[in-house]
């Protein structure tokens, strides 16, 4: 047995798999945004050459996989398996994204947190010994969002103030059973949670719940404080979601949160871009992780790195249908460096 | 390393997981044809109690899955994940089928493929020693399906002869580390397959070459030919698709394939239930696997059996902007005895 789960829902890796290879392709306000510089590949129309915002979403895949594949020095036929994924009915941009490449595919579908579940996933094949290398490429697109969602993007509705900006933007990781790190040393599996929220223009408050507990059962079945990460960044609470995470930790008892951040707070500047509570959708934690808080850990700001992105598990029929919105949130362990027990 | 990859697309376990509970809950329909006797659990219906049509899909997963517990004797604190998935915009009958149930959970989208790609991912995780049991739970609904894919069933549209029949139907499967089988031996997971067929009301003819594809990998890969097998059954094909795959194994130089048949044609009497092509679904192989092919396994009628259930990856919007549909194939392979290098 080469590995092991600890706890009721985590899993630590043995020989944790090195990320070989990460990157990004967004839109112009992604660009626009603080990160701006961070992205490997703007589009300046949202459009990436193609005629539908649906065909240009998996451009983006296509393209995120490609750069992925040659930063880590690999050609397409070493690659064993991809897991990719995106909020599109019946996960589509993923599905044209990977059509007649020689690559098989596992397709993945966690709303949000689709980054969070496509990374265990890749690591448990990575060090089970069932790939060498595995790809996660996920996706998100403002206008085919709003399309399928919400409303036409013609009609112009108002947003509320706890709504959020879908992220035009999609993120490719490759992980590998040899590199230079940074290394997945763990991963938590969230559960599937539901505290009752029905306002669909309130997504950080029907996610942080999910994001509490899976982020408690990791320090619990990894015997981890908060303090032992240098940052946890959360996948896209937005403002609003952040602020109720961290007032769930106060009420579990844990005051100082001061390295929690989200995604959905980093990628946009609030007061200048009018995206309300932040940014959404896969595009957001996937684009975040792969030009900044990885290459942070490059770079060596950040030793250890605990990535949760959340997603919501509704669609337009189940809140039709007056149900209210669950979340999941699926945590990943980084480390810049492997302790000697690791190796 | 406690397992390996062969060839491109396939898995060899070292350790095969063992299938320690399968179970099933279908509709009046289903309960009505060939395979009737054999279901674990009928609704008069369609409802299974519920209000709506999704709420009963994601009921009967529910049902599916505790009635699979309980066949393998395992609460449900004892199993380390699920894999769920289904046919829903947004996959929201699995997400709510585990709301606020103690399982991490994992979403996966295969379309009609999801229980091929669920016992791939589950015999990772439990020959990787990632899980001691790992859950896999589908489901379909034909109300919900004609619904979201095609017209309101008040409408009472006309079906073209290669139509298939969407089965109402959820099937679970759980995989232990220790167990007397059957067991999965071996996985080949699919690539993304597009002909260019581009007619919705032949999935079946969008399907085939994507089983071609990854039976032949699996059979390359392997080293084992056709008649390594008892049986060789594909998802939902139906009886166009059958057809399809039989000649394009005949134009590769594979003539006698009497073993090869499809859960699509088994699961209805063609003659008597007006179901055109056959059946179709999550649901569709699912419950034909769980309910008789691995029941076959167990009274010895069967001991190699390869399942390869197939998804045609498109979706409303996909065929409303001109693309063709894409096929998945995920070929699983069970073995009712190990050979000694296999225990």
């Amino acid at each position: 047995m080469s590995c092991k789960h600890i706890g009721k829902q985590s899993i630590s890796f043995k020989s944790p798999p090195s990320v070989s290879g990460a990157a990004n392709v967004v839109g112009k306000k992604e660009s626009d945004g603080p990160l701006g510089k961070s992205f490997d590949c703007v589009s300046e129309n949202s459009l990436f050459g193609e005629k539908t915002w649906e065909k240009a979403e998996s451009a983006m895949q296509q393209r995120a996989l490609e750069l992925a594949l040659k930063k880590a020095g690999l050609s397409e036929d070493l690659l064993d398996c991809v897991f990719a994924g995106d909020l599109l009915n019946q996960c589509t941009a993923s599905s044209f994204a990977l059509r007649g490449k020689n690559i098989p595919m596992f397709g993945i579908y966690g709303a949000c947190s689709t980054m969070g579940e496509g990374l265990s996933l890749a690591a448990v094949s990575v060090d089970g010994g069932f790939a060498d290398n595995a790809a996660v490429v996920v996706s998100s697109h403002f206008c085919t969002a709003e399309r399928q969602f919400r409303t036409p993007l013609e009609y112009g509705g108002q947003r509320t103030p706890t709504a959020q900006w879908t992220v035009t933007g999609s993120g490719a990781v490759i992980l590998s059973s040899a590199g230079n790190g940074p290394y997945i040393t763990n991963v938590t599996t969230g559960r599937v949670v539901d505290r009752g929220i029905t306002d669909i223009n309130n997504m950080g408050a029907a996610m942080a719940p999910a994001a509490y507990d899976t982020l408690m059962a990791h320090f619990e079945d990894t015997g981890r404080s908060p303090s032992y990460y240098d940052l946890i960044a959360t996948g896209d609470l937005g403002r609003e979601g952040h602020e109720i995470l961290l007032e769930l930790f106060r009420q579990g008892g844990i005051e100082n949160m001061t390295n929690l951040t989200d995604c959905g707070m980093l990628i946009y500047d609030r007061e200048k871009q009018d995206v309300h509570s932040g940014g959404s959708g896969c595009g957001c934690s996937a684009s975040v992780l792969s030009a900044y808080l990885l290459e942070r850990m490059r770079h060596g700001e950040i030793k250890r790195l605990l990535f949760a992105p959340t997603g919501a598990l509704l669609s337009q029929v189940s809140c039709q249908q007056g149900e209210s919105i669950p979340g999941i949130c699926h945590a990943v362990a980084f480390s810049a460096e492997l302790t000697p027990e690791e190796h």
